[in-house]
């Protein structure tokens, strides 16, 4: 059996999980290290892939150019998104701050290659969408390491991905998986926005584990984990 | 600014990082504490999700009958996808240790519900695979907890998703995204089995890094961090 962590270690490390947020309104116009910049995206290439195909790539971007077409291409999909609800979300969902694009130092576009290493991968004849899920785990290994540096990351999703593909020039067979904008902040607020808002709660543990069978809540088998997940520890 | 990490804790998430492995072949037969497992499924439950939506669900899975009928769809799809390739790629494939689905203590099928807090999800209207996106840093975040405390995880992709949908119980609209067997290991390797097998080489950070456009790679305005990535630093 392998116990290599510390307590300050983990410590550490559930620091990063608990305390990373997605930023939107906090950036500080403060550049990023090129040496911090290159750790984080060291970081995000160590994720896990199928059939270490490593199907990623990183898209560097400071110019204001493509940052416009980006924020434009949002302003336009949150104009239209909005118009499937009815007020009061509407307004709510329209007052809020839903990206950082131009006050973000660095933006960061994440792709996928299904040709990678193709196109025999291990992993990803059962299962195609096994190398998209890999992209997304990258992601999260960036996102996790820019908290631990102090960096701020917004992920944007209202945007168009045509116009995304068609600025960032990315062949057909690629994939944009991931608008993520990224800074020093001034602050990394203690809940997510949505949440401080009112928009939605963050669920119980209890409300999204199973048992053995989907929606299976009760298991003779699983009994201790039942009551501590019940009691919806704070491990943060 | 925000500077809030000191080296040691900065030290134990990269340490997560950089020695996580998708480990098939190093499981022993200890339990995983009910505590440890519910601090596991905590962490997996703050990764962040579009529009704060949480779509994610854990299955827990010890049942040998279930266990069985995974390991058995497995088998189907290793045969099956091993006729995709040729001698001498198929012998070496074949001879891979691909899963741990019998020897790890607890197998976790993390799903996709798109129909939580839903329809309408922040984020979700323009690409609605974000929240998919979502699920994958959920899993992400889990694999690296486990890493932290010991335990051993490796992501099965090679079975087929219908099988698993009947064998779970799984509504029509529900997907499966992960199927991960955890369990202690008495090591975790210092390279990804792929790598040491030869099958795959682990690409330099400069192959992934683009820099405004796709395969742009010599950029002015990038120069420093051009340099940088191309010594190829070793972070881990």
């Amino acid at each position: 059996m392998v116990k290599d962590f510390t307590e300050e270690e983990k410590k550490g490390f559930y620091k990063a999980i608990y305390s990373r947020r997605d930023v939107r309104s906090h950036f500080i116009s403060k550049s990023i290290e090129d040496d911090i910049l290159s750790k984080i995206l060291h970081a995000a290439h160590h994720a896990p892939s199928v059939g270490f195909s490593q199907p990623w790539n990183f898209i560097l971007i400071k110019n204001i150019e493509t940052k416009n077409k980006i924020k434009k291409s949002f302003e336009e999909e949150k104009k239209r998104s909005s118009q499937l609800i009815e007020d009061p979300k509407k307004s709510k969902y329209i007052s809020f701050k839903l990206e950082g694009i131009l006050e973000s130092p660095v933006n960061i576009c994440v792709t996928y290659d299904p040709t990678k290493f193709g196109p025999f991968v291990i992993g990803r004849s059962s299962i195609p969408e096994a190398g998209l899920y890999s992209v997304c785990c990258a992601i999260q290994n960036l996102w996790l390491s820019a908290r631990t540096e102090g960096i701020g990351l917004g992920w944007v999703s209202i945007l168009s991905n045509k116009i995304l593909k068609e600025t960032l020039e990315l062949p057909e067979h690629v994939i944009p998986v991931g608008y993520l904008c990224l800074g020093y902040v001034n602050e990394f607020v203690d809940k997510p926005d949505l949440q401080t808002a009112g928009w939605l709660s963050r669920l119980d543990l209890k409300d999204v584990v199973y048992f053995e069978k989907w929606e299976n809540k009760e298991n003779e088998n699983w009994k201790n984990i039942q009551e501590l997940i019940k009691k919806n520890l704070n491990y943060a």
